[in-house]
């Protein structure tokens, strides 16, 4: 079998998301990575990876896909043998409700989240101000969406299924951003939310993704 | 065989790329339209069916779910042998390509279209200013993904391969919208997205969306 190769950063949280996947399911692969500081994403050959020049990118012998969500569900469904199971074996009404999940965390989610962590954490690495308008305005509106997740935790342990599935590792990279900073207490302040936040950040896989950007 | 319930309204552009699915398959099923103007998507018992309070919302027998991207992929999988393949029976490559250029409109595409949509169209529609700055900002923007798609489709007759898949299907709605406008130029001045447009504009089942609108 040939090395899954990723092209991309450890901090990055699209690149984190794909790390994640990789290692629930115990693949060996070789991170490359991307000197984004010299724009390698917007040149060739990345773009030839991804034409969008974001990171990141996979390699898997000679597909290549980008997209880290993309990415990650064939991740699961080409290894579904190995590793954790990313997507809960059950009947199709499981499946559909994962899909389901799966696109609040890429439609609801993840619009107010990464632009929070951008405020919050990027922009301080950076050298940028944070805006404190943008982030009040952020703030409520993913308290709205934390509280339907809150209303759904409490009728199953993870947001698909009573299993844990990519509908949940997909939240993983803007959660621990968040985690760092004043809008801890949106999830500390929901308890449902808390204690799945507390439960899909311990996963050992997740560990190994955070101890790659000490690196 | 239960009928199947969509609950929309036929000129939201979520609720038409569900309804563009369902025809494409032949499958019957029933509108049920949801009174937006009285807030009752804000309520129950639609909240029931999407927490999010926003429309569509697919029923089918005991099966409820929400977010149109995961409903036309439940479709498409569950009625794979009815009307059209919406998912190209294809190798494991094409079926992981689908995924990414299924993200690609979810996480590129869409952001962009659908807000100058909002600006272009539905903001007439509601009495409200179109903001020339927010326009000029989204269409450049937009411009930057169509290069990247004209590049795609000089290599391939869709976004997906050769096939017309839910990749392309889940484009329809904005691109309606936005082909009634001068953006409508961002378009044709890009050889093979204006001939991509043509195509997936001029299938029948499309044609059935647009005259719901009309009814």
């Amino acid at each position: 079998m040939a090395t899954i190769k990723v092209h991309g950063v450890p901090m990055s949280t699209a690149t984190m998301r794909v790390l994640a996947a990789l290692y629930e399911k115990d693949l060996q692969f070789e991170l490359i990575p991307v000197d984004m500081r010299a724009g390698a994403h917007k040149q060739e050959p990345y773009l030839s990876l991804n034409p969008f020049g974001q990171i990141p990118a996979l390699e898997d012998g000679d597909l290549s896909l980008f997209e880290s969500r993309a990415i990650t569900q064939y991740i699961a469904e080409e290894y579904s043998e190995k590793g954790e199971k990313l997507l809960c074996p059950g009947c199709k009404k499981v499946k559909a409700t994962t899909n389901v999940w799966i696109q609040v965390e890429g439609q609801q989610f993840d619009p107010n989240a990464s632009k929070l962590a951008f405020e919050r954490v990027f922009k301080g690495m950076f050298g940028m101000t944070t805006d404190p308008a943008a982030v009040q305005e952020l703030e409520g509106k993913l308290q709205k969406v934390l509280d339907i997740y809150e209303a759904r935790l409490s009728k199953s342990e993870f947001l698909a299924c009573d299993c844990f599935t990519l509908a949940d590792l997909h939240h993983l990279p803007a959660i621990h951003y968040l985690m760092g900073t004043d809008s801890k207490v949106l999830f500390d302040s929901r308890p449902k939310v808390s204690e799945w936040v507390k439960k899909i950040t311990a996963r050992p896989a997740w560990a190994k993704v955070i101890d790659l950007q000490k690196q």
